[in-house]
Order: structure tokens, then C-alpha cells, then sequence
């Protein structure tokens, strides 16, 4: 389908300061592209960062059918645009959609259009104060009236913001609060797909968290509160006797393209690496005779979190001595610089726009 | 807080037929109110039914947090308008909030709008050919930058919309389709709230149910798929030997007002009730051994469905002979004459508009 181009007559003013950018800087432009039963997807366009007009009953206000994906690109130091496995993403927008019935798009078409959004905001990467920036493409359904059933009408759209700062030593450890009572997903459920609801249902727990200074929660199985999931926005592995586990994509959790590539790295670097259920217990036993030497988070947003404290209950874990760990940081350096060119991709990882 | 009015200069032409009006057709004005954390909830107002402009980065579509309430007024035959214990419409929608992190509304002052509401499109229930209008009051969250954590920004609409006509013989059995694979709710999820991802998660489900020509689904628990919760916007109730069984408030289906209401008829009808926890096996044995006699969904948009087939994996149930049970039309016809005004009110549940 041909795509129309509208360029701003508005540029906005390029901020000083990216630090809080995340979410909060977009860019000048949008894509947009629609859906109807008769038409399917058609009219892809960019245009001006700007307001969608929705009714009160849009559905996607009643029941949710809202999904999303969050990829990035990075500017190599020669100036080149390397996106990261994008059609990774493409893939489990997809299986997104086909979770909560919404009609699934082209991969390659979709792909193919927030390529050209990218070259439309070519001036808000090449700004020396950005090293990255984020792809969120979304899909929402639009009918305009309202009943507990799929939606005739979608809009898919996607928009760009500068992503967080890179830091070449590594991030911080962040402390974690494993939930006991709150539950994201369960078998069945929709923790393989990233649809809006997945996040609002977290948002108690995590705020209780932040309360007593954690980060993030930690989240356990749905079943049983045994066996550890994910945090928020991110997998988790942990190094014990130097084996690397992370749990297995069992059907709860989303299937992480950093947990997937650091899988893949960390099987080259020569280490163990598992996927396999893991308990708390089993963390906390790890824990008590010395063997838990690191854990850490790793999501497209953060890239990689090292644990520095797991809380479960009265149970406060201490990993590591303040600093990232050896392991965690070999893989966090491997990754960083595969996303940005500075040493060879042999996986096939990075596709310059 | 003070109320604006703007009435609408162009009202719409009314339907001659209202059978496919539920969410299709909506009246001519629309409630809103706004969130900031400088100035809580304000500006409370009814404006022409019309469009909020919301740019692609607005939270609700990427995180979820929307809930609603679905209430009903009912007209009685000397021109009345009777709201069906609109408080505790107002009570569950705050409970809603709370589960995602919303801000609560005042129960009053949010009822006092909708009356408003309603009385500024009281010619749409004063035509003949409706009966009940139905009030989806609802709250999304409108910050215009996203990042997952609970927004700042929210904005509470309500719409109306003419109710399903009501059928005085009392309606027509549907068949049920029991599902194993799919979950919709777990402890400590989100099931008790009326959020939209609590919808869109149920409807692949629905959709292969509707495919073999079924109206709804039953869900299992999250946990075991083994004991029966509700479906897709009804609690369930079944007779067997005489009792009236419906699954206890365990956490994970939602507190149907509807459900409440049948179980204080019931008793003082004479009923024997129970609230436990039911499995589908039991379910199974009763209908083997013809101790199941009756079964029915309940919610405020249908009031109630006489359940003809009930349908697990190969075991087709079939329940009364295709038409409504004593019990159900016992309790359907108290129901809907206490709503309508017919019959003395003795629990105090309308309030007159
Ligand atoms: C719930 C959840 N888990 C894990 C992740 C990490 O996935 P990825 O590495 O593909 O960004 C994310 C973020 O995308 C997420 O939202
Ligand atoms: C999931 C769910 N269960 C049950 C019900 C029935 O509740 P009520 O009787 O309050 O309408 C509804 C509808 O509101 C619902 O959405």
C-alpha cells in the first residue's frame, strides 16, 4: 500500500535535556493506518503529531482491545541507524493481535512504514544528546459504538521517543519486591501478549512497592505464587553456581526479545544457561548458602537492570556488593554493542533503516 | 461541584426500532469530568454526545487503566423513572478504581450527575418503544505521555443508551459453551473489576463459542479450570434439587448486583440459597443422575438467561426442555417488577430519578 507523508509545518524545539524523555518527548510525527471489515487495513499515512477525535463509546475505552510493541533503534557511531530485531516484533505484535482477536497486520508492510516514520524524525536521532530511540507501534480498536464483542474498526498507529540514556559502565542495581498477593497472569490468560490490560493490573502492586522504595515487582506464577515470572517491563534470569536461569516461556510471561538474545549471546560466551521453572524457594535457598551470585532484569526499555535486593515477604536477599555483576555485565556489554554497531552482528540481529 | 448543561442544538432523529439500539444507539448528550492531581476531579459537565481529541500517546491505550459501570433506569407505567440500586453501581465502579489505580470519585455527587444526565435526554425514554435506558459511566486515563505507572490525568464520561426491550414471558434459553483452555481471572488478578482488559482477554473464547453456534462462554477457574465462576457479562446460578447454587465471591468473578439482588428474592421467596464453590464435575453428576434442573445467567443487560445447553468438551447438557425453568421465571418476573415499579419495592433498591 502506498503511504502518504505529511510533513509538520510546526517542527517542535529540540529539548536540552533527555534525561526524563522517555514517554515524555515525542517526535513531530505519527503514523497512522486503519481498519474496517470491508477495507482491512489500508490508508497508511504520517502526519503531524496530533489528536485521534473518539467518542466516548470507541471501543477500545469499554474492553480493552489495545495492544502494543516497544523496539528500538540506535545510532552507530559512524552515523548509521541500526534497528534491533524488528521483525521480532513485528511477530509478536502479531500474536498480540491474535490474542484478543484483534486482525493481525503485515509484518513486512508495518515494518516497511515506521522504517519511513524514522527517516521523517531523521533530525531528532542525529541530535548528539539521543543515542537511541524508541518505536512504540500500537493498535487500538476504534468502532464508535460499544458491545462485548471483537471491534469492527481498528487504527494502528505508532509514534517515536528518545530512549533512556546509555550508560557504557552499566546501570545501577535496582531493588525488587517479589509480590505475594497480586497475581499478573495465569496460564490461559493473556501474559504471553502485550495488551494494555496486562499493565493496569500491575499498577497497585508496583505502587505499594515504590512505596517502601523498590523499583519493580517481581511477579509469581498465577496459580500458585511458587515459581518466579517477570517484573513489569522486563524477564529476569539469575546466576546460581554460575548457571544462568531464566524461567521458560511456560505460557504466563511475555517472550522477552532481550531475554532471547541474551539467551543466545551467553550460549556463545560459553556459560550454562537453563530455561526452566525456578521458585522463590528455590532463590532464597540459593540465597542462604552463597550460590545466588547475580540477578537481573532485561527488557527492550532498560536494556539490562541488575538486582541489588529481592524482597520476598521478611526476606530481604542482597546480590552483589552495590555494582553490577560480572556475568550481568559481560552480557549487558556484548548487547550494547551488537544494538550499536560497535562490534560485528554474526546473529543477524541489526537492520539499518 | 457546580454541573454545566450545553444542551445540543441538533438533536438526532430517534430509531422506529430499538431491538439492535444496545451501544448502537446513544442518546444526545454525554457526561464528563475531569482528573488532575493539582485540582482532583472537576469541571463536572453534559455536553452534546460527541468526540474527546486524544493524541496516540494518551496512557489508556497503551496501559489499560479504563473501567466501567453498567447501571439501568427503568420507566414504570405511570411515567416514572426508576434507577435499579444505582449506589451500588457507584460503589463497585470506586472498587473498579481502586484495583487499578485510579482515583475514586464522590459516590454521590457522580449519581447526582448521571440523574442530570438522564433528565436532559428524558425524551428518549419517554418514547414509547423503550422501556429502560442503560448508563455506562466510565473513567480512562488521558495523560498524554505514556510510561507504565498510574496516570496523572483522567477524564469520567457516561453515556446512554436505550436498554434490550423486555420480554414480560421472560427470554428464550441460551446455549453455553463451558471453556477448558482459556482463563479470565485468577487471584489476585483483576476479575472482581470491571477494567476493559478483563474483556478483551474473553473474547477469542467467545468467538470460537460463537463459531459453533453458541451465545456465551462459562469460565472455569484460572487456577484449576475446575470450578465453575461466570460469563462473559453474567454471574451463574443453577437448581439443583431445589437449592439455588451460585459460586462464592472467592476474589475472581465479579460481584454482580443482578446476582445480589436474585439471592435476597430467592431467599425471601422461600429458596433455599447457597454461595459455594461449584465444579464443573458436580455440575456434570447432577445433570447424569437428573438432579440438575435449572440454570441461568444474570446481569444488567440481560436480567436473565435460562441456560437450554450447557456444553464441556463432549458432554452436551441439556437443561429443561427449551423453554424458561419455574425458578428462573419465578425470579425473573419478582426482578423485573420490582425494577419496573410493578410491585412494591421492600429491599428499597429504586430510586426515582
Ligand atoms: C511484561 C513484559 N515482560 C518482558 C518485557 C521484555 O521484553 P523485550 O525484551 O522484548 O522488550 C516487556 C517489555 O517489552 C514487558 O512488557
Ligand atoms: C464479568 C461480568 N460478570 C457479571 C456481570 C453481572 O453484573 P451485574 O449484575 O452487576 O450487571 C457483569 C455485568 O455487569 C460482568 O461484566
Amino acid at each position: 500500500m502506498a503511504l502518504t507523508i505529511t510533513r509538520t509545518q510546526y517542527p517542535k524545539t529540540k529539548p536540552q535535556d533527555y534525561s526524563k524523555g522517555f514517554g515524555n518527548i515525542l517526535t513531530d510525527h505519527m503514523f497512522l493506518m486503519d481498519y474496517t471489515e470491508a477495507e482491512g487495513w489500508h490508508d497508511p499515512r504520517i502526519l503531524p503529531f496530533g489528536a485521534l477525535a473518539l467518542t466516548p463509546a470507541t471501543m477500545c475505552f469499554h474492553y480493552g482491545q489495545e495492544i502494543f510493541e516497544g523496539m528500538k533503534a540506535y545510532r552507530t557511531e559512524d552515523g548509521r541507524l541500526l534497528l534491533f530485531r524488528p521483525m521480532d516484533h513485528m511477530r509478536r505484535l502479531n500474536h498480540s493481535c491474535e490474542r484478543i482477536c484483534i486482525p493481525q497486520v503485515c509484518e513486512e508492510e508495518l515494518l516497511d512504514y515506521l522504517k519511513e516514520l524514522l527517516k521523517t524524525d531523521l533530525d531528532w536521532i542525529q541530535d548528539s544528546n539521543v543515542d537511541s530511540i524508541y518505536i512504540r507501534p500500537m493498535i487500538i480498536a476504534t468502532e464508535p459504538v460499544f458491545g462485548a464483542r471483537p471491534a469492527k474498526d481498528y487504527t494502528c498507529m505508532a509514534m517515536l521517543t528518545p530512549g533512556r540514556p546509555h550508560i557504557p559502565k552499566g546501570p545501577k542495581p535496582v531493588r525488587i519486591y517479589v509480590e505475594k498477593e497480586q497475581a499478573r497472569a495465569v496460564r490461559g490468560g493473556t501474559g504471553t501478549a502485550k495488551c494494555a490490560g496486562n499493565y493496569a493490573s500491575t499498577f497497585a502492586a508496583q505502587a505499594k512497592a515504590k512505596a517502601q522504595g523498590y523499583t519493580q515487582v517481581l511477579w509469581l506464577d498465577g496459580a500458585e505464587r511458587r515459581y518466579v515470572e517477570e517484573m513489569g517491563q522486563m524477564n529476569i534470569f539469575f546466576v546460581i553456581k554460575g548457571e544462568l536461569i531464566t524461567p521458560d516461556l511456560s505460557g504466563t510471561i511475555l517472550d522477552g526479545i532481550t531475554r532471547r538474545s541474551l539467551l543466545a549471546i551467553a550460549k556463545d560466551l560459553g556459560y550454562q544457561t537453563v530455561e526452566r521453572r525456578i521458585s522463590i524457594q528455590e532463590i532464597m535457598t540459593a540465597h542462604a548458602d552463597g550460590t545466588l551470585q547475580e540477578a537481573f532484569g532485561c527488557g527492550t526499555g532498560a536494556c539490562i537492570a541488575p538486582v541489588g535486593e529481592l524482597t520476598y515477604g521478611e526476606c530481604h536477599m542482597n546480590i552483589g556488593n552495590g555494582s553490577i555483576g560480572t556475568v550481568t555485565f559481560t552480557l549487558f556489554e556484548r548487547l550494547t554493542q551488537i544494538q550499536r554497531g560497535l562490534v560485528p552482528d554474526p546473529y543477524g540481529w541489526t537492520m539499518e533503516v
